[in-house]
């Protein structure tokens, strides 16, 4: 199961932005040869490599701004792992609208397709051990909503969506209060009731005060796996733990070898190429 | 010579856009412990790998949106390949300011700087070539004018930045119209009377068609180097070339060999992987 | 220690929204009279009845909005308990920029102040007890950070911001999974991994269930005092309790006395009566 | 009859701000369990005490926005005295819609019940008087609109909507100016020729200048009620006349004795407790 | 005296929005000379033509928004009445800034100006009479406060910014209601009470009725000079008069001498030719 | 065939802007006479003078927005030089719907059917003539796409929507680089490489450097016939030349006798007075 996808009326005003940020003043080409007659047209999303499909809920929020008479059909379910030159949805409507709509859906659909694709590939690697694959707040500004929704796609889990959606108390944050206990205190002091905290701990005494304060998370800032295995041992559930800073696909196993809770990672964004999707055009109704 | 930063009239509110969604409703932590007193800190960008830094005018913007009494002094000059431990910009000011632009900022720099390096990779590639690379728009939604803008920083030059900055006539417009002469005529009628018409071919009995509307750009899609050839003797000088369609890094120098004026590819953007960029912050005042 | 202020990148957008709403077109009056020669003025803001004076932060980012020329003068700490006819501050500059804030600052200043003096009557009700105050999502519409800020200021914490701070799982929901563990099981799937759950039962038995599924917090919902005590022993610190339900004024110390953690109520927003501040103005230089 | 309800092309922006206020990045538990499927519902908003029902028309704009196959059944008119437990409306469709759009629904129909309700008894109070009560520009920044619109269904009238509907001439603008009929003078110059004038007055002297002025309209400001009489009196019926200043629901009897046309108070929308609304649920299709 | 400019906060998303439409994704030639170095330069605003100078103050409200640098020296008074090369403003600062704010300045100002000259002449043709010039609704969408601020630099009076000014009934409105007497009574009864009603008339009946309701204004619409002058006479002071429709510069003295109050004419907007106003510019650091 | 009509996506913000503009928070009169009931009506838009109509795909986008439940019906295609009393559309529905869009509509029809009249005129003296009509950047502020698009119905060509849609390098730019030549070197490689380059030229000299540089269109500014027609033999064709500065309906055919390609001129926006059209109202269900 994945995150849900965002509500139309928290992820339409973005998708507006980002036609009119592709058509300026508007598609000289396209609106000169369809704008009045708009004889109809039958598209089809093409995968030209393997990969793991996601974003197709956007092909029927953005063709719907566009014209509310295309029609979209998708042909296969979101998350699936597909091989090249799969369908995986078919468009039809006035060609005008098709075409207009073309690059921002492409656009959107091969980038999320390619975060969920690489993170399917972590999370393969963590098949078998209890560890979960999580996501940062290293996200492409403007589309946080929907890249974590394609790591969840991918079978990662969603940290934070925002500073507003937990406490993390990191280094800077402790030098500032004087320690980790004076810092817990004080933010607990001035967030939500039922805010979680977590703590960024570099050694086994910073995880043990972390834990004395009862958070809810102890981040392990690149500990060697051996000084990590401790701190799980040390933290006994008591909090939830995660594995952060410079994991990579090939030291994923060790580091969940660790019984560590959660390995949090930007690669799957940062790292993620695009998966090759095109569009292909059959004017229907000339 | 890049392309200009954008002005702060155009910048600033996706700028503000994008600290908003990384902030939620605040920044639980920092807004907790430095939100009354204030201490100064300072912060040092540092390149942790090799490559090319692109993005730095936006540490000044992104800083003076959230407190004037930012102060930002960059040390290497936008463009410059740097290697890594390389410090970039040094940031003074409010250590609630400095934590909470630090996202943002380091998502777009980091972002910015890996296209600018790939496209300094196909770049230098071509080096000895009269051949140059552009861009395409297949680019992040909300990103257009920096990726672009980072292509430039990179060495590429810049394709349309929409739908409107040229009439760019594709195979399903020339199906729809019925010729390529028909459809640059209908096209030119409707466009306006300086804006460039571009026409995709991919034989040479198009590239001749093309020729004799007087366009103003042949775009050479998926040709084999052979068939480029002869299309660019035959163009002659009279229409801008580029070549388009699957050219890697490893074909570059051949596709260029054949005398084509431009390749373009949007492998810069949607294969380049973040460059690794931290903020290490001082707290000086405490 | 209160909820830090909100931010002026998330608070400017709303109080010059709220600025245009009371000007309209204009202020036909005093741009009538004062547009043209700007006469320095000084104005002072002074409670006409005794209460919990909240929302002083506001005075300077309006006036910065409107004339940055404006100085502004607390006289009073924010959450002060003040008698009447305190002056709390002092605002001077042109009599323009004065006269067109004073209307959105004092409905403002009267309103969170109103709310900060309820949510004080409450608070003091529970001194000595282990349990306190929080707030409920029952905020008027645009004045959620600002009403939740208020409570606190008063001495309460605050509850979720929003549907995305954490996961409550209200009857609907439990009716419609089947039951509390199936609900739990398929939330916990999909939201991120930090979220905390909270359940909302009537009995004890689905108090059991819920602290079988390890939820954050368990609402006790309109339970009677004793079986609220069953309850809290049943769950002896296993999870947070929060008791809700029509509780007021005269049964908070029954309630308190159960030892649960928190007692939440919208009364301390929705049944406070705005705080008389009247802003007094002195031409200072005609 | 009553104010007209706001059109959606100016309430509904408003709308979709307060549901994103609520919603943030989305519903955590009712996205998790309903997003998918969707089963249908049936919700029943109840009033849980006695009062004057106000915003009927919100339940339908609000859900339309949210889902367009939301239905909405209003059971009473609006404006109605209904005593507890009367069904107001109720409401079918996809359960996420209906869960979605709950609270922000609820909070406003919970206060602008609670405005009608207060302006009900104060204008219950004048019934046989041809003395009229109006609002003040003291409403919850944001709500102008709803609320005196709520103002209105309760029986009272509308005074100006923001600071360019007339112009108001008060003690400040009176000292700038050197007098009443200079302020006036320079007022009427700079206006739209038929914005209408008023003026506030404490002493018969400021009474017979005003109306020597030809304003549309005099306040009494603070007068007692013989002062008050006595300026009646004198305008006769030359100009309207509005009594304001500290009159409670104790007062209101005697201030309409002195023959004043409008009585404006704040009261009934700053003192004006939430009216308690409940929306109860059933899942119909599961 | 002149309808007050708008205040900052109303007019600068405005004339951001104006900018961004002028300056699309840059100025491509500006932005590639001017933008690195930074030149200062002087810009010289002239008078190409004898006319009255309006809009003065956007030239300051324009360049601070590009650039805090631009220094704006006025050199004749808003209003004037200049003859052809005199020179009204300087601006200097960043050549940059000066040539991307030239359009948008100059836009405005010209026409401005153009509806200043042309509102001059139609109040100077009412010299000597008592009747004045007022404006209507007929305004270009987007400018209207700008427009009508215009008509007040020329000498003319503003009639409603907006349908919500007061309270406008026409034919359209009569006929439905079934009479003058009914729309009047209903809509008293749902306007804010202080909120003037104007009615069109075409016959003395009309007149008559109108007047029996006591309503603020009476329009005199397509009467003859001597009907109008007989309802003039009848109206005696108990309403304000407007004759409206058709009227030119032939007609306006005709109209005057029958003794209205105001005569309404969309003509010094609709039918204003841009005043030739240019910036001059030179380089003065380079 | 004219340029095409703007998009939705790019239309309504700013249809929605001007209602919003034109009815402040509502239609007093409109919404209380017909708030309720919503009579059918039906309204006929009538020319009153005779000219060529622009505009018509407008009434359908704002009565849209308004209330979907209006239909349009045009009577006369677009671009149609039209007798005076000429019915160009019928629009039927809500009375209510069709009161509120009255103005807005009427005031983009009327002045953008104007700008249509008077293009069409200059263009008819051109009629023979191998020269095209463009317009230029002189257009009111916010109308920028609507105008332009009234002047190509009126059967003018477009020159650049904005600064960045082609790089005009003028005086300013070349007395800054030191010669067109650098000038145009420097802004060539800072700009995309299909975006076309004007210079703008005074002398021959001008000329011949330009013709040199290889700019696309050399704009021949406030030059003689004589000196024009020299310029456009030594050009002879090499690049587009456009005529430019204070060419009025007089000397059009002079200049265009010079063989000139284009003729620019904002006369066709800045000095067209708008067309007389009225909107017809008949209740038909009352």
């Amino acid at each position: 199961m994945t995150t849900p996808f965002p509500h139309p009326l928290i992820l339409d005003p973005l998708l507006i932005q980002w036609l009119q940020e592709d058509w300026g003043r508007g598609d000289r080409a396209t609106q000169a040869l369809f704008g009045r007659d708009t004889p109809l047209a039958q598209g089809t999303f093409l995968l030209k490599e393997a990969g793991v499909i996601a974003g197709l809920p956007l092909i029927e929020r953005i063709y719907h701004l566009i014209d509310q008479r295309v029609e979209c059909h998708l042909k296969v379910s979101e998350g699936t792992t597909c091989p090249a030159r799969t369908v995986v949805a078919v468009v039809e409507g006035p060609a005008q609208a098709l075409l207009m709509g073309e690059r921002v859906t492409l656009n959107l659909l091969q980038h999320l397709s390619g975060v969920a694709t690489m993170t399917r590939r972590y999370v393969e690697r963590l098949a078998g051990s209890k560890t979960c694959l999580v996501d940062t707040r290293k996200t492409t500004p403007g589309l946080r909503l929907l890249e974590k929704y394609a790591v969840s796609v991918g079978g990662g889990l969603n940290h934070r969506f925002g500073l507003d959606d937990a406490a993390m108390i990191k280094d800077n944050h402790i030098l500032a209060a004087g320690s980790i206990t004076e810092a817990v205190k004080r933010v607990r002091a001035q967030i939500p009731f039922l805010a979680p905290i977590e703590v960024e701990t570099e050694t086994l005494d910073q995880v043990q005060e972390a834990l004395n304060c009862g958070v809810q998370v102890i981040m392990l800032d690149n500990m060697t796996a051996p000084l990590m295995e401790e701190a799980v041992k040390l933290i006994a559930g008591h909090a939830h733990t995660e594995a952060s800073g410079g994991i990579t696909l090939e030291t994923l196993e060790t580091v969940a070898a660790t019984g560590v809770d959660y390995i949090s990672t930007s690669a799957t964004i940062t790292r993620a190429p695009w998966l090759d999707i095109s569009l292909d055009f059959r004017t229907t109704a000339l």
